[in-house]
């Protein structure tokens, strides 16, 4: 059991009544999701994309990688969104938020922002630099992303030619329509595919995340496999033969209480970005008709000491959702101090993780004392095998837990608003008065 | 004006009268706040700071901070909580979240986590280093920044021998007390002095931002100005004098109108850690007696393909706090190209910073239809003066929201909590069963 679901926190506040309850609608939806007829069931490719994914396609994207990592000191990234936060988060995940300190290439992640000061630094970072590109976008017009590709592309056009740069240049664009499509096919880039059904929030495990995660030294194929673990692990069809189904049902059970945000946390700084791709995948899910879970996240022990006393004496509006680590990268031992000044000496000789552990487990009991529910979910350890099945694990739950909720889980028709008014602003063609 | 309040989002939400019904509860709390006659008034001592800091300390700072440049690559901040939060959203405010690529000092935080891993980095990063260290602890015995301490000591004794490491050893601390203050006059650290009233998280004006700031380079004379400017500037008594007090007015006039959660933005990457000191000082100040906002924070337009969703059209919970900033740091061109491929000439010519701002504009529309709540806090540009006064506003805002919220903002009884647990799965003497 590589990610296994802990409910001895809820206890206190889920009565196994309420589990019995639920089942008959969590049955429902789970069959709502695979047979496809839900709402938004264009989207539900990434369900199965565990087995069905292009073997083809993930062998060239090793190919790449491997020529990136051949020819070029920098790979720049260019996505927004769902075409970047997977990649970032498993390659910080994998390789710490140092990642570029100890890697011969270096992976930025540009087109994410408008503010000039964050690009021009990335800009600077590459000057004298071999550089490659990947742009990922399904349209090619999405205003962040389109303007770091003119800016990255002029400067690898002037430094290589034209003919060269089109050699360094991955587009991860739609398989036929669009301008980043037509670009590429114009101008000779090697194309990748976003899948017409799987959104960008999902979008993990097809190349918009492989490409940048295989180009950092990572193994893709374990990440792939560690999915399809997921896939097989998870296919039970209700609460007491699927953990996912599970973790959804008190999702939406915590929610029906009144708790009102979900707090997902991590004792290993390493997760900070796989925290803000979850916020995305169950925020743009869930927020929509005025209901959803206001997603948040935290590192510990780090934010015990910021927002430790908020969730353990606050508004209790919050519920937890603690990711635990069996094994974690790296370890240190707790040195022997002859004076003990600092009064240590009852951890010396121990390891830093066996300590960061016991943290963990006082917090959860801290934390439901103070009325907080605590949902935890156990994780071998940090790899890719690992990391593929917890990825499966979450999409999964969180398909789930949208139709429970009662909202389509796979648009998100709200992001427009703020897009229109800023054309409009910009005076736009099309978009004024 | 560096810092002023921007509250033409609010009309929709609350009405001029709302203002005046709760100007007299605000005219109270602040000569509370200002006589040192309420809750936790032992704390206040960071309101007349920026006319009272003690500047033969501030020299000694200066000279210290040039010393670290002079004979260090590397200075490694050991510290949590207050105790780094506000210097890491300074240095990396001023200095972009990339400060280290271009500085010749690398500025490290440490202690301020569990993990061994994310230790086992740092450690690894300095190997081979000309090293310095500032540890900041009121006692000396906070448990991940007495680690990281013990390690990196042991590691500086080994590679200068006891007396060169000691020279290069700054301890923030109690003026007296504690075991890092024995510490350091046993072993000849030069020591800076954590003041008795002014807590960790309202402490970044004090030594204990003030090293890491001034050894990154950046200029803390002018933060200072900043402050004391930001002192007189929001002195009012009143509502209608007070940009400060009209804040904290709008905050408590919302909370009580249900919004839960306050959503603080910025359109700038830089401003991330700020963020993290932000949600530090509102979290800990009201988070208390099962009351008080949910601090959370987003980095626009960044986060408007991932939160957007949520915040136009998710539970309409929250509000939001835009710190919209006239200049920022350095700029970008968007280019002109002849074939248009990506229809972005319409903006050919204009600087990222202009597209920013109207995305910025664009936000607060598109939210406001939404039903959220927006506030606009602007800031001339990004340096240490206007740093100085925008963070004397925010400490100002804090302890005035306490006030009105009937609780002490200046204790953290929480905090205790999972300690107590973790000493006792540790086997700490004296706390065992």
């Amino acid at each position: 059991m590589a990610v296994s679901l802990n409910t001895e926190y809820l206890k206190d506040f889920i009565d196994e009544s309420e589990y019995s309850a639920i089942d008959s609608q969590v049955r429902l939806v789970q069959a709502l999701l695979r047979s496809g007829a839900g709402e938004g069931h264009d989207y539900v490719g990434w369900v199965d994309l565990p087995d069905n994914y292009d073997r083809e396609e993930v062998d060239r994207i090793k190919k790449a990688a491997e020529k990136i990592r051949s020819d070029s000191d920098v790979l720049v990234v260019i996505g927004i969104g769902g075409s970047y936060l997977g990649a970032r988060g498993v390659i910080e995940l994998l390789g710490s938020q140092y990642f570029n300190d100890f890697s011969d290439l270096k992976v930025y992640f540009a087109g994410n922002t408008l503010s000039g000061d964050a690009l021009k630094k990335i800009i600077r970072l590459c000057e004298g630099k071999r550089i490659s590109l990947n742009v990922i976008s399904k349209s090619g017009t999405t205003t962040e992303s389109s303007i770091a590709f003119r800016i990255f592309r002029a400067m690898l056009e002037k430094q290589y030619g034209k003919q060269e740069a089109a050699s360094r240049i991955y587009a991860t664009t739609d398989k036929a329509r669009g301008t980043l499509k037509k670009l590429a096919d114009k101008e000779g880039y090697e194309t990748f595919v976003i899948p017409d059904d799987v959104g960008g929030r999902y979008s993990v495990l097809t190349p918009v995340g492989l490409l940048p995660i295989a180009a950092a030294g990572f193994d893709i194929d374990a990440l792939l496999a560690g999915a399809q673990n997921g896939k097989k692990r998870f296919s039970g069809e209700e609460i007491g033969t699927s953990d996912a189904l599970k973790y959804a049902a008190i999702r939406n059970i915590l929610s029906r209480k009144g708790k009102s945000i979900e707090l997902t946390v991590s004792f290993e700084p390493a997760f900070t970005m796989m925290n803000e791709w979850l916020k995305q995948l169950y925020g743009e899910s869930e927020g929509k008709q005025h209901k959803g879970l206001f997603p948040a996240s935290c590192i510990f022990s780090t934010d015990l000491h910021s927002m430790g006393q908020y969730i353990q004496d606050g508004a209790r509006q919050l519920f937890e959702t603690f990711i635990r680590f069996g094994e974690a990268g790296e370890d240190v031992e707790v040195p022997y101090e002859i004076d003990d000044s600092d009064e240590l000496n009852f951890i010396a000789g121990k390891n830093l993780s066996y300590v960061n552990d016991k943290a963990l487990k006082a917090t959860e009991q801290a934390h439901v004392s103070g009325g907080v529910p605590c949902i935890e979910i156990n994780v071998d350890r940090i790899d890719e095998e690992n990391l593929g099945e917890l990825i499966y694990f979450f999409e999964l739950t969180c398909g789930i837990s949208g139709y429970l909720l009662g909202v389509n889980p796979f648009n998100q028709p709200g992001v427009e608003a703020y897009k229109k008014n800023m054309f409009k602003l910009l005076g736009k063609p099309g978009y004024t008065d």
